[in-house]
């Protein structure tokens, strides 16, 4: 079985948290991956799909109670929905705004809140506001399809969601990444500048992970630079450091307690 | 704390395993991450610059023992060092040929020999060889230094090491992924064609990695297929899966007892 060396940085969201490791696209799980080796394991819970009212149970599960022996602790943790939340209706995937709002409080709750079994003052939140959406691109590949289906998001709408992310990370002290303004100033605030950013119209392409891991990275250093990884020693020594003459002694100098 | 909801993918070496998320080089971690997404986690425990002498009391300390509860079980562990070990005296990274067996043994041992504390008979092992070396390079590279260094690697060596873990795995009945052979059939059997799969004579570069990852998917498919991420469930069902009128009840559907 695996020991739990090292603490971990968790992303938890949708399809653009599921891929975030995909070949060809440095997306932000990959990059987060490579610069916390030997410090945090980033553990990827992304759900391909998934809303904030399907994601309340599973987010409920990967936490463990506090009283669980051996658990690592959570360092970091992204949250990050909204793309599917702020489908229209008839799609399945469709949550009203206040109701998204409420279940995103709920995560926040149940990690910030000392009644909660799950309370965890020294993980540092961070929230994702949903990306734009790109209609043309989006309605396109929709009406592409066999059979043909609807325009199942709306520009404004997915921006009152994004709105809606920056009101709760204020009120609730958390960090906060506005994805949505970063994509809408890289696209030139056109829709169909979108397309720089996004490959279908939903999901980032390479330019915008990038853009999302330095905004990510960005947050990190100003809200909560205990946890940026140049802040975050390795758990076993550098090569050079180790005692050769007596290596077995030096393996444990920067073990947890 | 994060739960243990996904047994782990353990990857244990050196700088090649560390650095196998690096952004630009599709890495063989960061394609297990991908493939493995919502399946089992892809834990990264290289360490650059380290042989098997250093790896082994940071091995023991990453592997549980059987009565550590919510320790989550290791369904596949991959072994590859060698490629430090190989190094001539001087270095400090030196060791000999047969402490180098007897060390990648102990840790197969610490796994499989029922008297182990961490015995874990479930876990998959698959060790890897050492790269061959591509000495031009390489010589190249530590005469540029300041101050100048002797060349620290010899190909004959390298591949003596290679083909000691080759018949290591044969007796021990593990899985094995000869990428000593792979790359030099790449390299056209001439060191000088080792620049296409290595880029500063040691480290794999993409095209490297991407040898690498099939031959290891192919390794799985043939000797642990229960393994294979084909043949492992999403622990959380896809969202069309999920019943929409009672979400909650079909979110532990897959979860492991």
């Amino acid at each position: 079985m695996a020991a739990n060396l090292h603490d971990i940085f968790m992303l938890f969201g949708d399809s653009i948290t599921q891929g975030a490791w995909e070949p060809g696209l440095n997306g932000f799980g990959q990059r987060l991956s490579h610069v916390y080796a030997r410090k945090l394991d980033v553990l990827n819970h992304g759900y391909s799909g998934y809303n904030t009212e399907w994601g309340l149970p599973v987010f409920e599960q990967c936490i463990a109670k506090t009283d669980e022996k051996h658990a690592p602790k959570i360092r970091v943790l992204v949250i990050w929905f909204g793309a599917n939340d702020s489908c229209i209706k008839p799609s399945p995937q469709h949550i009203p705004l206040a109701k998204f709002v409420s279940n995103l409080k709920q995560m926040i709750d149940m990690i910030k809140s000392p009644e909660s079994p799950r309370f965890s003052p020294e993980t540092r939140i961070i929230l994702i506001s949903p990306p734009p959406v790109n209609t043309i691109v989006r309605k396109a590949d929709l009406e592409s399809r066999e059979p043909p289906m609807e325009l199942d998001r709306l520009f404004d709408v997915t921006r009152n969601y994004a709105e809606a992310v920056r009101i709760l990370a204020r009120d609730e002290g958390v960090g906060f990444v506005d994805i949505w303004t970063a994509l809408w100033d890289a696209a030139g605030k056109e829709e169909n500048g979108l397309a720089k950013v996004l490959g279908d119209g939903l999901h980032l392409n390479e330019a915008g992970y990038a853009i999302l891991y330095d905004e990510l990275i960005k947050t990190i250093g100003k809200d909560y630079p205990e946890v940026h990884y140049d802040n975050i020693g390795y758990v076993f020594p550098p090569w050079k450091d180790i005692d050769w003459e007596n290596p077995a002694a030096s393996m444990y100098i920067n073990k947890r307690a």
